[in-house]
């Protein structure tokens, strides 16, 4: 049987990724292809096409100054640590499900010994956004607060454009340094019809991360004013993130940059349209529904590991591929998988989908 | 004028560097043709083609199990904090010189809470290698020892081999965990006349780099039994080194090491040779004299300023390029530089050297 990553590679019609699967010598020379002779890899962070990408995205940002590091992990921390010192209290408010909490081992608490402030007692929300209800109502001012748009875990929800104002406001109010995850706010500008200049004003530092939509080898960029840039340095030195060069990811990442951020508008159209597809089929639940960004999860009725076998034997009898994986979902009796509308959604056969989900939920003999 | 870059790519006879400078766009095809068509890049650290490097560098150092990291600073940072965390004492012994101390803001202390522990009082022994004197008489337990070989700060001096095994004997004697800085370990075989693995085999844990002498783009490797490995991964995630792929970084350790390890001891008599012209001029001192591998520091009588702009006038009239900086030394009235003896100087025509040199002591107007 052929494993998932095989089965991707060989089916015509597949609604997720960018492209197909790429050797690395492939992708190596891909990259090679997009860069000017000219242009030399950055030497410990300096160098003038870096600095030159640098400023490019603080500009489309609206921020003062950018630095580019290899993960989001270590910007993240960074940001943290730097605002806790600055605000003198080492405690961060951030959703339950944060990136922080579930897939860092801690960094934040074993690195730089800071904690994250409870919501609510007992604390029991990790199905909903935050809201400035729930920042008004902690028992002790934070540190530093993080939010996270769109928020992955809860299938890309986004708060309302006013509830998000508010929160910036009264973080500013009680002089609250405010982080933005942005791991995916390329996603945002068609939800909020607003400029990503504008969306990042809410915020004093700003992630963003160049390997998930915008298809690059891995890195991303702490943005925030000067002298908190400055400082994040040192701080990228510490965490050893200083690398000898970052030139490949750094090309990789403006290549990515360049050819799909003008096409994220679309894929939240087409996720929408996927989406409502799947909400007509019974035993099928999207979440959100619509989408609100080009990501949403999809709750199938059954066993995930029944759905899994019966997805890959219809992958290979049709050529469609829908997802990789299920896992049990929270909702009892259903299986979920996480759905990233990217470039091959738009060359997918939406008129393909009903079909096939009508037979991964009641298969006919043949 | 012409930059030291510049003048460097100009120049025919380079005594330093592997090659000429080269585009981003160039060193990508290079990396990509070197690898299988079927070779795909790691995601996040797993992988066959990753894990196949690991362990045939596991297997070189004879050491159980190895990680690849994005950078040395990550990498040994990490190895003290475990070995720490198991001694129960967070402190290291280490030479006030250590890269820990001068060059990563001591990421060890700000992230780890990790002290160095003073040498003597007061401690004066910048210029000098550990001894097992040293480690005897300090005045509490170490959690941790971090021994570089060759010691860069001192132009790569090694230690006898009598006195490093005594050390790693004393350190299991007293449970004290022995870590390598081995940055440029690949050096060291020529001195000992003993294999990679048996100069291994006196230490816990050790980090090996695949930039300096291998040439590669970025990227290391720490070593150790495979519950240290284990235990390293995860403080890998927390550092932010994880990354979505280091493919590229991979690809190019590989190509460098098999490409660049076996000249190594041709490099260190290189290094000899060239070493004894310089000694031989009048107004340069070589240390250490003879060097004891393929890197020594060369000081050279006058002031840094006029000595680097009068190489730059030799080199542009010449043809052949020693130095890209010189700066002040420790001994007053010269100037210092440190020379790395890798391809380049292969085919340096050393019979340029001596002339070179006394013009550039003792200008004769043209």
């Amino acid at each position: 049987m052929l494993t998932s990553t095989e089965l991707f590679a060989r089916c015509p019609q597949r609604l997720a990724g960018h492209g197909s699967p790429r050797s690395l010598s492939a992708t190596l020379r891909a990259i090679a292809d997009s860069l000017d002779d000219s242009e030399m890899a950055d030497i410990y962070g300096t160098g003038a096409d870096l600095r030159a990408f640098e400023a490019e995205v603080a500009d489309l940002l609206g921020m003062p100054d950018a630095v580019f590091m290899p993960s989001g992990t270590m910007a993240q921390q960074i940001a943290l640590r730097l605002w806790c010192e600055h605000s003198g209290r080492p405690t961060v408010a951030m959703h339950p499900t944060s990136h922080l909490e579930t897939a860092e081992h801690q960094g934040y608490q074993f690195l730089h010994n800071i904690r994250r402030l409870q919501f609510g007692a007992p604390e029991f929300m990790a199905g909903r956004l935050l809201t400035l209800a729930d920042f008004v109502g902690l028992p002790v001012k934070p540190g530093a607060i993080i939010l996270e748009l769109p928020m992955r875990p809860l299938g890309g929800q986004l708060p309302a454009w006013e509830e998000l104002v508010g929160i910036s406001k009264w973080a500013r109010e009680h002089q609250i340094p405010l982080h933005l995850d942005g791991a995916r706010i390329w996603q945002c500008e068609h939800f909020y019809q607003r400029s990503l200049a504008q969306i990042a004003a809410l915020f004093d530092s700003v992630y963003v991360s160049f390997y998930k939509d915008l298809g690059g080898l891995a890195g991303c960029m702490l943005l925030g004013n000067s002298a908190f840039i400055a400082e994040s340095r040192v701080w990228q030195r510490r965490h050893g993130g200083n690398l000898y060069t970052q030139g490949p990811y750094v090309a990789a990442a403006r290549q990515g940059m360049r050819q799909r951020l003008p096409e994220m508008s679309s894929w939240v159209l087409r996720a929408q349209e996927v989406a409502s597809i799947f909400s007509a089929t019974e035993g099928v639940i999207v979440n959100p529904d619509p989408p609100q960004v080009n990501l949403f999860q999809l709750l199938i009725k059954g066993d995930a590991d029944t759905l899994m076998r019966r997805h890959h034997a219809l992958a290979t009898q049709s050529g469609i591929f829908l997802f990789s994986a299920l896992s049990p979902a929270v909702i009892p009796g259903y299986a979920m998988t996480e759905i990233h509308i990217w470039e091959n959604a738009m060359a997918f056969d939406v008129s393909q989908l009903a079909p096939f989900m009508a037979q991964l939920l009641a298969p006919t003999n043949a």
